[in-house]
């Protein structure tokens, strides 16, 4: 995670913008229903994208791009998925392809294959520097995505705790041992990064920790002192800064706080949509950035762990 | 499930052909090695998968595309997959996509209608009538997918008990009500596939169980009567016929046997091999695929539960 927590010092930023963008997240969308033409809605898609990324990549270490949204709209959809993967690594930014991926190991070989390649060409393949991972099939299905990260100095963030309504269903079903299953999760996770701790302290193999359950989250950043936390839920899915504040360590460091909606849809919201044109929505996603970043600032100052 | 299980029925044949292609398992791959041409490979496996479908369509209900061999290809190796469902369901196949989809509510309501949409538009979107889906994030992250199989007539598969040698990792843990982690979710997917059992008495909700898991095999048939198994596992995995009979009900039904390696790399193997040069893959998969429906049969009439 060193290179993640650099970027993050450098824009003394831990957010990453999400780049869930729904066809319905888009200004011209008010204009043209668009559900007829696929290849159309990914091609505004990616234009929003850029966008977006123009007006937030200066305060921001990176962005993830949430594929599902993208396989949505099929083959063009892909493309799209591919192209501002592209064009954010291009402006400097960390890219986290958000995929949730899981198999067997020969098959979660391909999967990391996938994702955590270095060889580009020519915008054909799927790029990424961070994956999310899903741990039900246990270690055989990670490994694969540990080796990847190991050899081509990328990272993964495997679910430890979501952040949904419902993800207590499994994640918080006691064991005879006395832990839950996100804590003996959490545990694997700490033992399975060990080999890639990197000069910051923290492993290539991180975690997703949701910023809705903040106990939790407090309680598993003791728990894995060299796991780096990914934390989605904040914004539109309820959780503030008082939330996620949980997830840093004492230095300020250890987590990377995600909103999506809340940027993306920051044009159409409170109090942006007062203060700028639907046109302007790039200006409004800055806007949405720079609040939160300073909420999370704040945040940690209070706490007296901001090292800004 | 009841599309498929009069498929089976049709074909007298309760398995399913896994397209997992691998460049390397094709024979051109020992001409050409192919790593630097990406397209050139991505062709190369879809005109593969075309031959074995021409080859088998007449012998099995179903073939599943595991979609990570796909994505390691990129935008090329996405085109192929598609193309390859969608020359599957013109020759009257089943398509099962194996992607383990999972993410909370509103991004796995993306990924349901990602695969299991009807609207198909100049093979441009994904296809599928059967998606694999993982349980990790509990319920909200599983309705979306369900919902989508009641409104299209459309199936899961929901990973209970996987056939890695680490699935044990979390899934045979031992929570404090004394059932284990699998147990428990083949409870909930059980509650879940309620609301949408056919007349055939099977659930569209199914659930994923190796083949290498025997017993687990036999108990969760025993334990989710309305509840249709996908078994991979078999062939080349070490699953074998006694492996898998376990997961028949009485009547010779609740269960599809998935093989994909012993199938596409029949004309790399014995007795293949020796029957067939490797121009004539096509023959050497056919004939491996009838010798598992054979096997399986025999296994069926053993046990008294053979319907054909």
């Amino acid at each position: 995670m060193d290179r993640l927590i650099k970027a993050i010092a450098e824009k003394q930023n831990p957010t990453v913008v999400g780049l869930d963008t729904r066809y319905e997240y888009i200004p011209s969308a008010k204009i043209r229903p668009g559900d007829e033409d696929i290849r159309g809605n990914a091609k505004a898609i990616l234009e929003y994208n850029k966008m977006i990324i123009d007006h937030v990549y200066e305060y921001v270490p990176a962005v993830k791009v949430q594929i599902a949204y993208y396989e949505m709209l099929g083959l063009a959809g892909i493309e799209c998925f591919i192209e501002t993967a592209d064009y954010a690594k291009k402006k400097g930014l960390l890219v986290m392809a958000d995929a949730k991926r899981n198999d067997i190991g020969s098959t979660a070989q391909a999967y990391a294959q996938a994702f955590l390649s270095t060889e580009i060409t020519g915008n054909e393949l799927f790029f990424a520097d961070y994956l999310t991972v899903n741990p039900y099939l246990g270690e055989d299905g990670v490994r694969p995505f540990i080796q990847q990260c190991a050899e081509r100095n990328k990272g993964i963030f495997v679910l430890v705790k979501t952040s949904n309504p419902s993800s207590g269903q499994l994640q918080d079903q006691v064991l005879q041992s006395g832990q839950k299953v996100y804590q003996h999760m959490g545990n694997l996770v700490g033992e399975w990064g060990k080999e890639l701790i990197g000069f910051s302290g923290y492993s290539r193999v991180g975690a997703v920790v949701g910023a809705t359950y903040p106990e939790e989250l407090s309680e598993l950043r003791s728990a894995m002192p060299h796991t780096f936390f990914l934390v989605p839920g904040y914004g539109a899915q309820g959780g503030g800064a008082a939330d996620v504040i949980g997830g840093f360590d004492t230095n300020g460091a250890g987590a990377i706080i995600n909103a999506s909606r809340s940027v993306l849809c920051a044009w159409m919201r409170e109090p942006w949509k007062n203060e700028y044109t639907p046109a302007q929505y790039g200006q409004a996603a800055r806007a949405e950035v720079m609040r939160m970043r300073d909420d999370l600032t704040d945040a940690m100052r209070e706490r007296g762990v901001c090292p800004w």
